[in-house]
């Protein structure tokens, strides 16, 4: 196992009716910024629940985060948050909502051009507002780790940037809160949290036992639960396990002391770009065919893949493999995330190649070792 | 799954070499105390890496805090503390060095009698002096968790307490430092591993399906490397992934929002009082006999234990949940450790149930419907 250090100081607050529960945990005085996405949270009461327990501080709103939140949209909550002298952020959303905020916290602080924290990956944020999270759609995991990623619309470009200073304080995940989601939003939920996962497991072993089985666990249970969760939008059992699930798999604990892969995150990042495909299904798009390209690189833990998470035996070692890659496309399929660029209209692969280059993400994947012709390989089998 | 709060600031630095890097944080004018258990630390070389990485700070040292760590000699620590206005505690040891380092951390601030943190169970602290560790030793997973448990010499009582403030900040794990450790001393790490692990996975279903995936990784991990960490000492991947078994063991995570035990922790306790039996040892005495005692109330998760953990497939239902109590004695065995009262010479349970009478543990274990008739048929099966 390599060396590693693991930090984690957000307190999770779990569990049906524990958005009352913010207000110990947000100073009594405190003036509070409540930011959100496209206002679902209004409708379904969410947003009234979150200001009942917020009872007489000052509080302002910020709505209108959009998907792939924009720096151009969220520096105006930035100037918002000086002029009122805002001093606790609250986020009540998806990663898209969470991950904004944290650009707000870090750049509400910040003494340049806030654009030097994209720039500098974070490294140039020194402190940022606290921040708190009313989680309302379990994907991401942002709610329980130190990343963001932002979009600059005017340069059409997404930067993460990482702070211990943007943990969030606190994270409410109230599984009752992701009900009223659509299958769609659901689907795209389990296979994003499922492909944070393979992203720090499906690389090469360096004994990291505890770091694999918990991995496994992670995957054991979304292919238990994927599907019933879309199903079922009330099953609290299955709600409150994808929940904790997609916040396990990024927290930072299953990626500690073990390489990481990222590769499908980079070129999904770019058909995201292109062509407005949602986060989730590109990556249900790249994965399939990722590991098919790279199954002899990742032969060992693949087999370990097909055996322990797919608990196939038959065949020769390279069957089982295929096999627990086709299954995997399957699963996804079965979600109703179509796992072909063609299923979205896409027919050519140039542009994604071309972007690629561009944004000069020519040495992908653990061994930074995925150049053009390989993404190229990849892409054709995503065709 | 019940609610629950997830709250772990710990941050762990873990890997060979790290100990160095405690320089960076400890403030550079902090006021150390080192705190210390038998002096092996002295000879094996860790102390003087540990003072070489604290530079030039002003330090003093406090050594000989023994196993089950007393009040009698902690509050010389706190003395000390106050004395040479101490502001920052590094444990360099094991479970009971760092027990006794947050009893001393939490005294040195208190404005009352120390006792009062022990008798309040921690709710009395408000503040405390921040706590580092070294860890040299692989068992109790006080390294990463806010609870401490302290012998009163003068009334023959140990108590546990509890405070968020008495997290460590930092938390060293070097693997290294474990190779010169007894096989003696390993084997009760992993006993006392596995049985904080059963403690909290061996209830009843509440579907955490996390958790119970996590708490089955674990034990899988420690029968895969158990016997052979004993048996290679100087193997770095078998140490290291003991070491973060351990501490993943009792950081708070495996028991988010599912059932506790502890009946097994609640007699062992006594064992230890009257016997001076090691820990890790009287669990191993307690659990096997606990399990077959509690089958019925048990049964569906030792039914999952047992096909899960030990892949036992073979035998009705109840022979595969006493196949698995089985190897789970064997395998404690194995490790050298002896698991009938019997081996450690006690042959009189009399003086055993007096005490759980005398300490009011009258109601053990997650239905709290252990009461004296139960564990007296439990204690005759440990004979």
């Amino acid at each position: 196992m390599f060396n590693f250090d693991f930090y984690n100081p957000t307190r999770v607050l779990f569990g049906q009716g524990r958005i009352k529960d913010i207000d110990r945990r947000i100073p009594a005085d405190a003036r509070v910024m409540v930011l959100y996405g496209g206002g679902s949270i209004k409708t379904n009461g969410t947003l009234s629940e979150v200001l009942t327990a917020l009872g007489t501080r000052h509080v302002i709103e910020f709505g209108g985060i959009e998907p792939n939140p924009s720096y151009e949209t969220l520096i105006q909550a930035v100037s918002l948050a000086k002029q009122h002298n805002i001093n606790f952020l609250l986020a009540v959303g998806g990663g898209s909502v969470i991950d904004g905020s944290k650009f707000v916290a870090a750049a509400s602080c910040y003494q340049g051009e806030a654009t030097e924290i994209l720039q500098s990956r974070g490294s140039k944020i020194k402190q940022a507002l606290p921040l708190g999270v009313v989680l309302t759609l379990s994907a991401t995991g942002s709610e329980m780790n130190s990343a963001a990623v932002i979009t600059q619309k005017a340069i059409k470009t997404k930067s993460a940037f990482f702070s211990e200073r943007v943990f969030p304080a606190f994270a409410v995940l109230d599984p009752t809160k992701t009900y009223t989601l659509s299958k769609h939003q659901i689907a795209n939920g389990v296979v994003d949290a499922f492909v944070h996962i393979t992203e720090q497991y499906l690389t090469y072993s360096v004994n990291g036992l505890v770091q694999d089985r918990f991995a496994e666990g992670l995957l054991q249970t979304l292919l238990e639960i994927g599907e019933t969760a879309l199903a079922e939008p009330e099953n609290y059992d299955l709600r409150s396990n994808l929940m904790w699930v997609a916040t396990m798999a990024l927290n930072g604990l299953i990626g500690a002391g073990v390489p990481q892969d990222w590769s499908t995150h980079g070129i999904g990042h770019e058909l995201t770009a292109l062509y407005d495909i949602d986060h989730a299904r590109t990556l249900a798009i790249v994965l399939p065919a990722m590991l098919m390209e790279r199954k002899e690189q990742k032969h060992a833990k693949l087999l370990q893949y097909a055996q322990r998470v797919w608990n196939i035996h038959e065949g020769d070692d390279t069957e089982r493999v295929i096999q627990a890659v086709e299954k995997t496309r399957l699963f996804f399929e079965r979600l109703g995330v179509p796992t072909r660029l063609s299923a979205y209209g896409v027919t050519d692969i140039q542009p994604i190649l071309s972007q690629l280059a561009n944004h000069q993400l020519t040495a992908l994947g653990e061994h930074r070792d995925i150049n053009l012709a390989v993404s190229e390989r990849v892409l054709l089998n995503c065709l």
